[in-house]
């Protein structure tokens, strides 16, 4: 069955490449998001992409995510919720406790993805609330970077070879 | 007249009794809200009950509870409005002055709960920016410190004797 | 053709005039509202005001300033969107770099107002986000700030002569 | 058998009701005193009220408190000792790693007080080395505070309905 | 009877317009008094347009601005003195609290005005030592910024109607 | 009738002169509280010199400074308690907050004495916790300092002249 | 031709696989290279791994990556040095301006790679004087963070479409 | 024959008596000129009093109290110079390492006096410049702490029984 | 004639071998008298080993240990006092200057001694005021570091050979 | 035609040779202003060297240094001005931002020189505003530190052979 | 069989004995390695000692003290490599996570020596890398201290008797 | 006899000349070699020059400097040595203490180059530890700085005159 991916991307992502390309590239967050479901397609993963600028809403998503599909008969079933996270928080990296807190109740494989390099920027971006909380931090790779996101989720889904 | 208490709470308690239950106690939301009701019945206080994960959800209800409530002829009443708040701002505290302001400016009796001891884990929950605009804080001592907050409300909103 | 502004108001701005007025003067936001409109209407500017207490709230309607305005055919026309913004984040000064980044992806001229003199009071007011992305700021001043705002953005827009 | 609750006053308590009533109010040590052993009475607890302005001679009494009851053959009894500790260490929250130190070595269910809310008083009032190891901390309610932190330590010594 | 305004500049402000116009502008700073006096004209008020690179002198200004003018018997009159301040503190608004004494001495309505946007440069311009005692402060808005500080002194000044 | 001064010295102080002659200079705290006598003896004032190397009976004494003196039927008499306070906290200064909060509560005229200059010694030893809340801070002065601090409480003690 | 890759690894990485699995998994630096050279092999890159304990060595070869490649008549070829660089520097992240200087002369695609996840360890793994001048980072991915460092590079190197 | 003594005020001390007389008391800088003047009477000191708001100046008076005093034939005579100095730096003793130099290059005993405690002020007056470099301190004391100066020299300048 | 070596103990070391042995080990504080006496006795050194809660007894131990011995005739004898210090101070450490300055008044060969690593614990006992002080500083060896530093005494004060 | 240097000294620099010689060494201020005169003399260079212990006088000259020089019928010459500055701020290195402008609007070679090496003495002294505007910066060489700034200026102001 | 310890050196301790003997003693580092062997021949250690000025050679070195050592037959053998590790770090001690790093791996028991008391020097040697993964820490005992570290490890080395 | 000079140069400076030439310029470190033996020549000064990336090699140099050059009978001559250090830290100024205390032991006049302006860039290049045990430091002046630097050590090893 196929793994289910929830992609989150904060505030100002939906700008994404009419604004700033210096910064951010030329791919829309629309780019992004087709590149993704082929890249999802091929690996077996379902991709839910979505984007906020509500910091509550993206908590409410990302406590969906954890949250056990039900079965048919309303027991607990095993079809269901999501299998990991690929998160871009952008402004909310380092201002949401919130958000972090949310991902740390949720407890899933977690990818934090950044499309610039925030260490080369100002220095009030250089710290988030979620690394400490990742599985793992991807950042200034630009879009490619969610490719590299979903790469590595597929790497930590897998089943390990003994 | 029944004093009317709402008890507000932040971000990520709707998960409260299902997650991380070794920090945060296996009572769910909706137990603290039954206790609560049953201890406000007890004594005269009419609870209103309510969780968000949005910030500005959380500033709206709080005016909400400094307005002055409409008699009928459209007249000011002396009915009305909330008597005091009770709020367990969750990672707000840390990070939200827009409630701080709201809670300043309804100016009303106001405990600050919170169910773990924020002073025993990662530093950048030892501040809250609540803390110095509450009538006093609980912490630490779980679903609990819920009740303790509506005895103080109690005793403050109680008319002392001579 | 009018220029047209935007006015945005931070959480807790609504409300002015009945809270703390101390610090905050006798004007309610309505006053000022009419007070911006009657200015407005004396220098060909079209003014649209408004208040949020929800951050994402506030990045939403900055982005929609930044849109380019369409014209009849479908194709982009030069009547649209707005030619400035004036903005009074309150309490989101010192924590929203949501709309920090929103404010700088749209690009245009920026008058931040502060009401009150936010250097005279808590320490954790003197930082705002937004003013090393505003054009200009102005503090202290009450309710008269949003006029002279706009009076600064009449000088911003027109034509200097040679 | 009655539970034993060793409650702890720091320097200058003994002030109490007589200076600075503004912050502290009028309750003297004795109303407190009086109040806790009334309320304890109703709680099968049996209550002992000290208070010292020597924080070597507060490190003895906690040490105190840890040691273990001594039958009528000099064997180790189940009687004894004490079953937690209330402590409003005062100005030794803010310099005494000692008080700290034996309290963590005690290690009994502890709740400290504050009878003003320290958040609102000076910086160096801000943070007590005693809150980390605290079950749970109670502050800036008054002399009433020792009574929830009294009911506190009947929650907390219950045995727990499965 | 005109109103007496003192307009002060600090160091290197006669530079103006012939040095760094990128930053601030073209304008010197005789073209800026000059639109001073013509708008203080039709506002009747009466400019005092002073500049100076020693901050004693600076101070020593500021302190005549509240020496109370002498009638002609000698006797103190109702004449005289400046009845409000505008200084554009410069380099010394970083570094003088000398200047901050002298005008929290004199205890007039004051602006502060800024050329370039000081939150837009390097840090140590981020904080002046002036803009605490200052009624209001105005930044980012070039030459036009005396406008505006004229404007809101002619707010300040003015009777407020009922 | 003579009015009652308190000297109080803090730890170590009983070591001066046989101790560190080059930093506190010859003189013993014998030879000190000989000199503070006979130049109180000049002034109507009645000199209780003590040293301790404990802070809590540093904070003991200071409290009974504080107490209102019995007159003989039991009642509140005007003769009684201590007129002023002449305190020299040594390493106290520096690290007790219990000492600083005895002293406020007392509320009386309060010099602090320091023999050397702390200014030009250890960074730890520049900041005195007891310095906000005294009269007047005399430092650097040797044994001399006593003297004048006994000057002070003189010309403080003193009613003023029309 | 084949683009040229170097990978270089800091201090202790040859201990990898057999020391600290819980932080740094099982496979061995021997591992990594096997599989960063079959991935390569497949993508067209050359790939030249290596490890030092030494600063200075890790300088020298960094320097030699930025050398032109010399051609058969001594003139200068396009055939040579490399086309990009992986580094995992380790401990000298925190602690080597020499490597981040030497990086930034050579000035080639480099993505900085870790295998834990730097965040969640001791604050002063928090720093890597690197990343400002890296084109990305990747961190907490374990070993397979190499190979996504690769497919990064792929993605750099390889010619757009337009 | 007369012992010099120069006593400095530093800006804004011209203005005491007439301005914020709760923080500086009503005496004048006359008043207090002419209360050093007669107390230096009765002890054979001859007072040089000034006053100055321009940092530079009161460099070059202090560098002048250093200066050796010329006899008649051109020599250097025994006659001359300054014996000590009496500094109130005022605003400048928290921004003035000019004034700290000049001090520390004539090395002359000499008292720092604040008329008001500065360690109850804002937080920028707590630390002098002047302060490391003193013989002693004295603040808090009002214009008597002008009076205990010139005590603490008659002490320091007196020569010692052995 | 024996040396004579006082072994002090700060606060809450008398609990030692009870509580938290997986810190300090399982001696007592007894067992650690026993084994320096033992050694003691073999290196001609006679040992007085104490304990104290309080900072006030430790500083009165420190003072007595540096006052010279009295001969029979009263007068000083060569017999006499304290030749070296070992101290474990304990939470002392880190806040007592008081005692800081005792042991630098009576300057005798001393060693710090901590049970635990210190440097391994929560960064407020990473400082210690008495390090700067001491001769020499053995911490994290356990109860042995006292039989360490006893030889270290030994060997500090035997005579060297030339 | 020969250069124009202006060399500029700071407050206390005038005391030079006469005090604390072992800080600054046994030259003169004039010795130093010989000693440049002969050097520039046989280099081409016109020496103005200055001191003055007033900011605002530094800040005067610095503005004069950039004006442009007048050739004889008004037209701005080519004649003229200086071609370069040295300035040894002495104490305004470290608390002067008006220097510093005024230095930054000249915009001329510069050399900041001190004749003791900064870094050896007290922690305020070690940061300069000056040194990131100048050209570069020679300290702790001595009077001599000037002869290398000439050289320096020689070095900068000679044209580069191709 | 004997026990082998590895005793490691840092940057120029190569020096001891013939540079700032004040600081350092007079031993050389030669003295030094015979009185470890001596006395590590009396407790059946054998003594492996080495000093470098390379952080990556001092890396290698602790390296192969963690390597099992290999038996007759490539096996590996219970002979082999080291029992524990001492190291005085010299400046790498401040400046090296490759070597904390290094020993963290190697995981020996591991004594850090200072010869001088760092905390007596400036404060940038008062924090070391090393200490918090250290069994103890001995400083500012001289030469004696290696002597120290020795018994130290035969202590926690040796069997403990139960 | 010629003096004899170690020019010492750091990670990267062999790069100079072909890389960042718009920071450290257009010459090569063979350039500046061949520019200081040259000077040297006519100085009586035998140069030495020398660079490497490694920190302990720079580290050997500096302690050969220091050892006693010996004459052929194997006894000390009065041959040999250096008589002075030039060096160019480079990165190492700004991480290495091994470096600093290399050039402690050595204790000869040295002279601490920078080709470009620390303080114009990255904050971390701000302090060096070297500066504060150089006899002087020169920077910002390009490879000319390193002629300074000679013509600063003939002043400092040439005899003064009388």
């Amino acid at each position: 069955m196929a793994r289910k991916i929830l992609i989150l991307n904060g505030p100002n992502l939906n700008l994404l490449g009419t604004r700033e390309p210096g910064i951010y590239g030329v791919a829309t967050l629309g780019d992004i998001e087709a590149s993704c479901r082929k890249q999802g397609a091929g690996m077996d993963m379902q991709i839910d992409f979505r984007q906020s600028n509500h910091e509550g809403e993206l908590v409410d998503w990302i406590q969906q995510a954890g949250q056990k599909r039900q079965g048919q008969q309303g027991a607990q079933s095993t079809q269901g919720a999501y299998d990991a996270i690929v998160i871009n928080p952008a402004a909310y990296s380092h201002t949401s406790i919130a958000i972090r807190d949310a991902l740390g109740a949720v407890d899933l494989p977690l990818i934090e993805v950044h499309i610039s390099n925030i260490f080369q920027r100002e220095s009030f971006r250089h710290h988030s609330h979620i690394s400490a909380i990742a599985s793992g931090v991807i950042c200034g790779l630009g879009a490619f970077g969610y490719n590299l996101a979903l790469d590595a989720l597929n790497d930590i889904l897998s089943p390990k070879k003994p």
